[in-house]
């Protein structure tokens, strides 16, 4: 159980797995580890394809996008080989855009997903460009990989906006700027551009895939994100809790938008846990849909409890 | 008249202009730049969007993307108002590929488009979020902002792939990853790569929106990378010419990928010859089009000579 796990799972509702959650998500990232490997391949100049790999296909990668966006697209009957290219596609956008935020001239973030930042291996110009290739790549991706008899054109179109919406100056190069600006009250626009729009986008293309209707998709957009910035709220409550050396300090007066830096841990496990009962409770508006929902509701907990096996908490 | 004009137009043959190429032109960039301020508009919060429209909208940018994309929907009967949302599209990611070619860690370059470089007045941080927000606002302009009764779903996803193609890991970031890396027998690849996709993808987009034949796209896509090269190394001799300081040496030994560092002025020239003749012979194979293909005729012209005013030089 982790550190928080007891005082963030008291006003939540949990439902009983029906099926075998643990192997739902086992084989579903196996899938899109797979499918990822395939989707950035080495060529030409070699260099830069490595430095795109490194970080896509990086062993502490939580694929929290991808897995979310076929979560939703299969909640709505969606086959998940129509999200697979999508799913890849918003794995690259978010690897991206993670490879510009640990720059130096940005957070200065010296490790990611559990290996040192791509600008302490690659160099700071290799970084950016790698980071500008997977970018367009994604929205490649999607055009040339998604089978046309499962999504049609309009469809595509319409998760191309979304994405372009999210990791633009309307998401998350909004929120990125806004904390490398400061300024008073921007603490929440910049946990829901930063942290949000990633899982607002995600959720919302997988409904957009299987043709869901426009009041489930702003049911998915209030869902991703409240779960987005859930995910974060809790990785900086857990980081609070365990800070104890200068560095640490350092780190945590440069990250001044945070939750916890601005409120203090006892009120950002507060805003932790009215994220979740919020994204819970719109997965109550699924109910019609059965079990296809539970993978969503185990998302919420998994953001929440994150030291969590699939399946069998909350 | 320029001081390689002579020698360039030489074996060139050229067209008798039939209409008035000059107001043609005139009110063809007039037209982009106002579709260019409105797509990006001031908002929350600002300063982002201030440095994305201080490139763009700089008043030294030649819009040779745009107005080459248009051109050539034109050519094949297609209505210039379907191509505005892609050709402002390729000004957007023209711009940002120019914000960060021209940071610190990649050329260094102070200005561009007669001012100061995006860095300079915005800083590294915001210089790369603002080109990070103009490639994705680029993808979204198009799918919001492309008439659908012009331009039918398909054609638009195939424009959005070439885009993506183009400034991608397979394209300009690939150019410009050679161009910092070095490496032998690189300078054609880095070239082609860094300048020629721009003019290359340029025209395609046009012809790919006015639905032309594949025959037709291959033609437009030589015709296109031998424009948007043809103008770099017509760029490099004028600056070789030029080129008298030790401040100009320094910049010569930097820009090491360039013809007329690795071949010299002479050969420059000669590749410029070849690469005028080749983009005017792929335009010879559209005569059945008559008229419509004067625009981009006249587009070499002026890629070659530079001075040139408008449809009268040649």
């Amino acid at each position: 159980m982790s550190p928080i796990q007891c005082s963030l799972s008291v006003s939540t509702h949990s439902k009983t797995p029906q099926f075998d959650l643990k192997t739902y998500w086992t084989t579903l990232i196996l899938e899109i580890n797979q499918k990822l490997d395939q989707a950035v391949p080495i060529q030409y100049p070699d260099k830069i394809y490595e430095a795109m790999r490194y970080s896509v296909l990086a062993k502490g990668a939580k694929r929290a996008p991808p897995v979310m966006c076929v979560a939703a697209c299969e909640l709505f009957g969606g086959n998940r080989h129509a999200a697979f290219p999508t799913a890849c596609a918003l794995e690259m956008v978010h690897s991206a855009s993670l490879i510009h935020d640990d720059l130096p001239c940005m957070d200065d973030d010296p490790s990611r997903r559990g290996q040192p930042s791509n600008h302490k291996i690659y160099g700071v110009d290799m970084a950016i460009l790698a980071g500008d290739a997977l970018f367009p790549l994604g929205f490649r991706h999607i055009v040339s990989h998604t089978p046309s008899d499962l999504v049609p054109e309009p469809r595509l179109l319409s998760v191309i906006a979304e994405i372009a919406r999210a990791v633009g100056s309307t998401g998350m190069a909004a929120g990125q700027f806004l904390d490398l600006e400061g300024g008073p009250n921007s603490v929440e626009f910049v946990q829901e551009k930063k942290f949000g729009e990633m899982g607002e986008c995600s959720a919302v293309c997988g409904g957009l895939l299987a043709g869901a209707k426009d009041d489930e998709i702003q049911r998915l957009r209030r869902y991703g994100r409240a779960v987005g910035v859930l995910y974060q709220v809790v990785d900086d409550i857990l980081e609070a809790k365990t800070m104890k050396s200068k560095v640490d300090e350092d780190k945590k007066k440069r990250k001044g938008k945070s939750y916890v830096a601005f409120y203090g841990v006892e009120k950002a496990i507060e805003v932790a846990k009215e994220l979740r009962a919020k994204a819970k409770k719109e997965l109550d508006g699924f109910e019609k849909y059965g079990e296809s929902v539970l993978p969503l509701y185990s998302f919420v907990d998994y953001a929440a409890d994150r030291g969590f096996s699939f399946g069998e908490s909350s």
